[in-house]
């Protein structure tokens, strides 16, 4: 709670215009959380970061993901869960009719009361037909937090007219997703070529001296342009809720 | 050069405006540079990318550091330079008096034609105060940029309150610069607190299983919040130029 | 033995007091084993480290867990095992009918003759519901151990409010054992609130460039708070043996 | 703030007790700090850990070492500073005379108002000569922090009568210490001797396959005995501040 | 496009001889593809690098290989998939009936208009039987590209005589591919004893500390020996395909 | 050929003794092998090396494996392979019945027309129960070579008197093969104990910061006692035969 | 030897054309070599592989560097050393005047009697000024064994007019050395845009993730390009070598 | 103890031939040695090893060095001292003035009352001219260690006739110490055409991919030939140490 917000309080307390225990009320919801005993759903976390928590599907049992899903429909959120197996979105279908499946980005999606919507469109790049997966959850991501999305798909280095022939495209993004596996060059080169900021996404994509996303992950982050910055590995979410979490900011 | 412009040049050419040579010189302008034989200074950048080619000093005898300087000053770019030692400082100011050097932050500085100015503040905030050089880095490069700067120093997540007490000021930024060495937990923490992007840059402050800032990279890579992009080890400058081109693009 | 020991059992030999086969077997009881063949079961460790030998299931096969429990439970021990599979605890459930399983621990238990109880609560602190399997084999080996244990569970740092509502539960504790994977900063910030001991638990949730663990594990021994110690990757055993014997020192 | 502190300050406010501008100042004493600039020193970290805060002193400046040095002695707090260079002694030395400089250990002490003293012997343990400066950094930290300390230097297992026969003293310990470098073995044969707990430093000393302290620091996270848990290679001050909280917090 | 061509064209545009449409055309012709929404497939490449696009099988449908696949046939090329499932080739069989399956190799090949023909014979060694398929994708993609192939297999540096009693055919090629596994030996032992180029394949052949070919590729990387030069692990296509552009540019 | 050997097979031919096919046979003996199309199986070895060829089974086809031991034994070598499958097994027993199949030490045997036998004994001692397999392809390989072995299984340095109480058995060994997993100490505390070399065998036993036996293999190579040697991570089979090539060679 | 030569030998000494001494000679003419104690000099190297043994000057002392020169040069070969200190050059320019120093490069060079002089044209790019020692020394081994050099420096991805404005020569090589530190992005994406052969070569310019060249060099290996092999980091040498022994055998 | 030396001792007791002061100073004699502090000298090694304790000199003081070596060589014992600095040595030479100083190793000897002779000769082969620091601390050794010792050095893969213009002599060394840096081929190579046993000692010699001598490393513990077992990077003592305790175990 910021300083003048917290002297107001005081003052109401101090002139009898808030009682004892709708102060610690008022207090208290700095932080609400939701305790379903394997996991404390933070309920504070739309108002605090511009979008409610979202729910990473990896190592968590069907059940969990429909629980936590459930809790956070229950106040109107809009649900985001990634990494989900096809499984638990059947659990979570169950408790939520309107659950929707996006295969390929392995994204759960439910609406949410107001949908928000953010200005200026983001463009979602990869290199190649098999870092689709990791593009797709970037987009969906995306599109579920608000923003629009421009796609070019399959336009690696190794034909490089492939990206030259949307340059007009790319330019009119606000910021750009570059998805790419193997040497992952591709963010490098676009951001020689484009003034806005490039979120790259190195992918597991690739075999051998590859180590799983590691060369690609390591090329990221010296590329010799400016304006490329990284996140984990296949980590398509990352990108793009970093991407919208700009596009609020401006 | 874009589909549209091209199409007009050809026209121009077709109908006697523009003379064979006049559009050879044209389309010449797409890859302007300079060739000194050890570099090829890329005169197009400002155009293309919003600010002039930055000279990585590490790695370049004075002389040459001096040399492309000299030829962005010439043409009246902003001239920033990182990674400069005091030797190629010196060599730089005899042929470019004008030039200032910010010593912790090894960054040296010609002032341009017109210097830009972007809107919006970032926060530039550092875990400890052997993270100093880097933040230094970061917080030059980007009021050379343009961007105004709220700086806090030492405020690593071993003693909260001190994070917290400046939640404030820092909420008020466009994009928030964090950087730390060790376990680099401070970005995460950060950017849990608040909902603008949070470009993370890792140090090789620390020591044994540091190994030279990896602990922190990895960290910063893996962090559990959302809104969190990376740049590669000590670059505070690529985290500065990043968030430059986020200001720019919005 | 001990020097004293031993100069007391040498004159009782010199007297007569004690037979040569008597003092040979009471040297001999330095280090009773039990031989197996494939084991050789350590039955002096209860006297020695204060709980008898705890059963490593992974790489054992149903039938050598069973024998090893058997040959511990014939002599009245505690029966701890660890990283252990249905199988093997079937296989142990029909010689020892009392043996108990913990699903989500993957632990088996057949009490013993007298369980230990210590003084002083130990605290286990997991930052996600994807670590509830490392963090419940520490607190059953807590447990069994005889330490009373205090949960919080999915209380990580991108929602700090939920560590901040429970530091009260927290600090009362004698030592904590804090589990978390991807960046593991919980631990630096817990450490950063408290005087207590924290044994750090890295865990192998997360991806990329979690690269098993090893982020969390880098992160949490690069740990800017003081009072952190670490154990290996998903060791929630190894956390709880350690404050175990913490508690018995004191 | 706990709940029932918190309750009573509002309590206060309520009634008149307590003028607003007092309760801010309560509330602001969660995080006292002074800012130095280019240090942010955490005064109340004595209260929330049991010990001041203590200067990291590597990467920076003898300036700064001393100045932060001086901000806590001003408090009557008792300064340690550890990794701290000569010149760095000789810079606080000036402003505090009463500073005294330990060299194998590279700590710096100025004894403060009233020393701690806490129950209870720790050992410190090291397997070669060439890890006394690690070991001694660990015994300066625990001494400065009111820790008693046994000493056993040199006794690493390629000759393992040497540890046998100093056990009985060891097993007087309520807490250890061990440190080694090459293959780190010493802490696993120590735990596996004794029922007190092990903390284990692995040190930088070997060569080649040893890399930096790596080989050591995965022997013992990896360690087949109980009661074992690692800090960072070289990190003798960790050990030191975590088994000082052991003895707090009994 | 190269400056005469441009000029050339930019001439024809002035003077008539060729309607804008026409020239953009030509201009648009330097990075020809076809869309298939999952993949952009190059069309310029036989024509810039001398061979069809080859379809790099892993991480792709069934489907989105056989689409390749149909997309490349259709231009009379001649196609090549590598890492290519069982499923991946029926799928392609049914939609270009004239596929072929090379089951070691792990690859498909659609024969084109007009095979290719390259003067010079290849060799292909491989250190071990277990090395086979990685030895063979390198023959079938040399044979498509048109190079003729001599083999030899496991005549590994542990009997060495196996090599040596091979060398007067080995000599006579003008390029050899060599392929190992575990340390990687027998491509330095091979440039030792001959004046050809030799390509070194590392294998993931090998266990423990072989990391997956790690030992090879650091081996190979490091030969003492001239005129080695190294492709990624398992990487028996790319050897084969920078021998065959060897090939082409003499 | 040694210069002697090689002289006075010249003058053989010289004074017409010896024919020039003769002579050219003679010359080939030097590296005999049979070339199975996708092995060349290495007849000479037993007279260079002082026993066959053995069999690395892994990455190789039941067939191949069942034909090289068919070329083996069909000169009346005895055929050693390691690494065999149960389907590898069964493919050799139909073509040669008397082979035989070590379960647990994955090894198959077909006793040769002599057997060797070397003088000495070796002692194979290994740290817990999960190291069996390790222990046991090294027992096997022995005992094929012809070296009477001595075992001693679970013996880990966390229960020491286990290891001491072996001690005379194992000093009567002529060589010692030590297997350990985790942190792999017991080497160095058997090396610090005994004067016969110490063979050290890492093996995979353990989890996340063991990385499949990097922890032991650094501890191991790094081992501060004399007197210790070690190979690759599960490798029984290479120390067994390092262990016989000393045999063979006193 | 191969079969046939040695059958004329052999004949050649049946019928008294050849006595045993000279065969004996012709036979040791396999592997002729000068022992200088410290050195065993390769005097066959220019017969067997087209050039002679080349200095590799690290690690030796400047008597050991000219001393081999000296060797060599007594025999009318062409002397190269790479890695040689000013200190090397000085001791080997006393004892053979006409050495020649290249500063940069590092390297040294005795004309030899003939010089040898290879058809077609090599380039040598690379990405960056700091590249130029390593592009140097590529380019000093290609000339003098013969190679005619075409080069352009500083022309990374980071300005991709650079390289397009270049193509047009580029092209016109017959093989390509490329240098880049960094992400190593410049050999992908040249490779892509021609049909010749690329030597990519990572250099160790970069900091922090760069991690001594192995960003650059993992990049390389993956590059997603075909017709791209790899050699040691920084290792300009071995590229030229492996290029010239290409430019010998068509 | 062994159990039979203990009944023997505890009957002398009983039947009073040996008092009690006695009894306890025999058993003392398990574990003599002497502590100076900073060291504890174990002169219980020689008895138990057959050579006396020998000083690591990396890491010591000078002061240190001599000390050890002082405490030693007044019992009579051999003293060998490695990684010792020339101020080592001379602080040595001051007390013991019969000390030799072995420069390239880096050894320090002084021989004692009776120098040790064992049966068979070593070999010590090293691949290249800069390997030779390590080959001569293994010489050193070997020959302080009573070892006979044949030399071959520079006899690398490149040129593989001068390895086999040596293999007559080498074949007759009962066992091999075969030194490497970059790839490590050598010992792969030799251990393929003898039948002794090999002792590979990777050095860090090489740049780049060498990565400090990992290369080396990881392709000897690969080795596909057999009899080959490894030592730590640039450990040519322990080799040698290996090597002697074979000698005297035979």
């Amino acid at each position: 709670m910021s300083s003048p917000n917290l002297r107001a309080l005081l003052q109401a307390v101090q002139n009898g215009q808030m009682p004892i225990e709708a102060a610690l009320g008022e207090l208290d919801k700095q932080g609400p959380e939701e305790n379903l005993g394997f996991a404390a759903v933070d309920h504070a976390r739309a108002a605090r970061q511009g979008f409610p928590e979202v729910i990473f599907g990896a190592g968590k049992t069907p059940e969990q993901t429909a629980g936590i899903a459930q809790s956070l429909a229950a106040r109107g959120s809009t649900v985001l869960a990634t990494r989900v197996s096809r499984a638990a979105f059947e659990a979570t279908k169950k408790v939520l009719p309107g659950a929707i499946w996006h295969e390929t980005a392995r994204c759960l999606v439910v609406p949410g009361a107001d949908s928000p919507r953010l200005e200026g469109r983001a463009g979602v790049l990869c290199a190649g037909t098999s870092d689709l997966p990791v593009a797709d959850e970037a987009a969906v991501t995306l599109q579920t937090m608000g923003v629009e999305v421009f796609r070019a798909n399959d336009i690696g280095v190794a034909g490089l007219h492939r990206l030259l022939g949307r340059l007009d495209d790319i330019k009119q993004c606000r910021a750009l997703i570059v998805v790419a596996g193997m040497e992952g060059a591709l963010p490098s080169v676009v951001a020689g070529l484009v003034s806005v900021p490039v979120v790259a996404v190195p992918t597991s994509v690739g075999y051998g001296a590859a180590f799983g996303g590691l060369a690609a992950l390591l090329g990221m982050l010296n590329s010799c342009a400016n304006g490329v910055a990284v996140v984990n590995i296949d980590n398509g979410f990352g990108a793009a809720a970093f991407v919208a979490s700009m596009m609020r900011s401006s």
